[in-house]
């Protein structure tokens, strides 16, 4: 079986509908119902007889179904899941208080039931799955504080609930396509290599992120990780001696000498985000582009910046190639220093921009873009400008600011705000692609 | 004499007050008028008689003033000047077409002329000058660009004019509040090390920042720098050799050895910002706090965030402290994580964060308070709850997001985007405050 019942299910019985509405189980209901999912749901809770319009099921007169949530008391969990287990192919345990807390028998007891009935288990102690797709939200924050995604084509895996609330949450604001969105929790039987290889497969998925304390069995992961089509992203947490501790003390994992991982999945031929915010940006970089080198160019209006992107471009192995620019010397003013960086001065117009770029484009394999709104004669039009050359990856730097905001908030490509920033999700992005021409 | 007269001149003339009004030096007179600046403006055109609604001078009928403002061009500066200079004290040249296109015979004649009439000379090409507390805005970019900062104590200077646009611009958006900006440009006279003495001594200036490619004589730098008795953090590019280069081209400096420029600066006592991003936030922190030391206490609603601000912590130096937390034990559920970090797991409200901010304040130099804002129980109250304990450095974690956002707003301290922000931020903050105590 794949994880399709978990991605996909046609039917869904919610154990734990609470009659209170900030219940986890209540949650997960009023999300599957106003995200839109298709599919049958079937509330069940003892003490009621109807819950969100619906009518609540036992399990007795419940149908067969494809997966049944459990948001319920650990101790009550096993007990639940083998009184319904010929009625469901698949269990998402969404409930806490396993062996994340020394409860490591009732796992044992989950697990004995799963392979009784052919149930396959997520969980215990995680956030929930969401299929944008399906418009399957079954996670357990309610839609106040974060939304289903906008539908698209990147999905991430990760150890941690809350941090995968706060990426979805992030992407939101950035208005990245998401797919799919795994928090597996204590991985007591469906694990994290599991679902990346079904993200590989997934047609829907087309870019991988993956959030990852420890891994569960690092030569599986490896394995899999190494034949993947698509480009994947990973942030490791738990990095140094008391980093290691914590983790042990979050997820249980352990989180192994960092060197060894990365060496690892970098063999693997995975991108390594150097922290969280690199991850956001080096996926969306890849939501737009697939990077086939690092050859880059910088144009500027502004010198220093050039001096930070290019500090940061040798920082991190990129190429700053000699570009050819002998063309442009008549057309612009002499202030203006033709080597990389280009530097445009603080005149630059959308229109110089352009024929740096027209002149470059097929020189290098990204192009570095420095925007200072600050600069009087930088317009709307650049908007354009860069848009129409976006068949090359353009990464635009513009620091953030009260004024430069509006000018930001227009830009039709990604924005970093700083050298550093577009410097880093590049080299992310260009490590997660190397392997794939 | 001191540098009074560019910061706090009683009188100004502007050489290239034009009839356009997107030329720099009318845009100077627009940002004089506008920003509220008190004292006496003369505009000099030799073609016009009124603009923006001033009478306007010919250099006969100029009475004495302190500082002459030149943006004509460069060819025609020195004439200009000498032409004035029985009635200028002091002249801020923001003119390009200098030495930085290889026209020094322009500043040989500029300081020959400087000298024989007591002239000090800022500049040529620079972005010009601020001071927020004397409403005074000479620097050629547009209100609609870049206003004037809230007035504070935060002071900058800044080899590179667009970095500094950017910045302002950039604190603007933090609400950060600034005293003195300079941008120096080619530092023929007035130099680096003389504006950060000044600041130093300005009784308006409490904490000083610093960009730079390459300083123009380091021995007098650090010899003024190791007395400051304020915090003081920089920013140095041009650290590689590429970027070393892109330096030269861009403001002439030789930017020197970034190991020698380091070792000399922390020597000093300077705080060294790793990126312009980590200068800002650094910058925000001293705004408010005085770092009196580097051990910390991490408290988070999400395990993942406390593992990752665990990693920059180690990585960064500071010191987690083994925290003394058993009066908590019995008030906290079993799924709360008592070490350092205090995991208060998806469940944590703000009373939760503020119990354990009051046991742990007397223990540690500064808190971490990480926040997830889609988890459901935090809520509004948080605001107040570490406001109220904000005497002690509390650096908040909280990732932007769609939703999130509207939480972060409402913050009344600085907020980070990631772990590794606060801890870079908080680093520089302690290094520059190291050697006041």
């Amino acid at each position: 079986m794949s994880l399709e019942l978990f991605f996909n299910p046609r039917s869904i019985a919610i154990f734990g509908a609470s009659r209170n509405a900030e219940k986890p189980g209540r949650v997960i209901l009023r999300n599957l119902l106003q995200g839109g999912y298709g599919g049958e749901v079937y509330p069940l809770n003892p003490k009621a007889t109807e819950i969100e319009g619906l009518k609540v099921y036992t399990v007795q007169d419940l149908p067969d179904v494809d997966l049944g949530i459990f948001a319920i008391r650990a101790e009550l969990v096993p007990g639940a899941l083998r009184e319904a287990a010929e009625k469901l192919k698949a269990a998402l345990i969404i409930s806490g208080g396993f062996g994340e807390v020394g409860r490591n028998d009732l796992e044992k007891e989950l697990l004995e039931i799963g392979e009784e009935y052919g149930i396959r288990i997520w969980g215990p102690n995680c956030l929930g799955i969401m299929n944008s797709h399906a418009n399957l939200d079954a996670t357990f924050i309610p839609l106040e504080r974060m939304e289903m995604p906008k539908k698209g084509k990147v999905s991430i895996l990760s150890q941690s609930g809350a941090t995968l609330a706060s990426i979805v949450d992030w992407a939101n604001m950035k208005g990245m396509g998401v797919s799919k969105l795994a928090s597996y929790g204590n991985q007591i039987d469906v694990s994290d290599y599991e679902i990346l290889e079904y993200f590989a497969k997934d047609p829907e998925t087309d870019v991988i992120g993956v959030y990852v304390e420890g891994l569960k069995d690092g030569r599986r992961f490896f394995e899999i990780a190494r034949k993947i089509r698509k480009p994947v992203v990973y942030l490791k947490a738990g990095k140094g001696e008391k980093g290691k501790r914590a983790a042990r003390s979050h997820t249980g994992a352990l989180a192994g000498d960092y060197r060894v991982y990365r060496g690892v999945l970098k063999q693997a031929g995975m991108g390594e985000a150097r922290n969280l915010e690199e991850f956001m940006n080096a996926l969306s970089v890849l939501e737009r582009w697939r990077i086939r080198g690092k050859r880059v160019g910088v144009v500027t209006c502004g010198g220093g910046f050039g001096v930070m992107t290019v500090d940061a471009a040798e920082e991190n192995g990129l190429e700053l190639v000699e570009l050819e620019l002998k063309n442009l010397r008549k057309e612009f003013p002499e202030r203006v220093v033709l080597g990389n960086p280009v530097d445009l001065t603080g005149d630059a117009t959308p229109e110089m921009f352009e024929r740096v770029i027209e002149e470059i484009k097929l020189q290098v394999d990204a192009i570095f873009v420095i925007l200072l709104f600050q600069l009087p004669r930088l317009n709307e039009r650049i908007a354009e400008v860069l848009h129409q050359h976006a068949e090359l990856p353009i990464l635009i730097v513009s620091p953030p600011g009260e004024k430069a905001n509006r000018f930001n908030s227009i830009l039709k490509l990604p924005v970093f705000e700083s050298p550093e920033k577009a410097v880093g999700a590049f080299r992310t992005a260009y490590e997660a692609c190397s392997r794939l021409e």
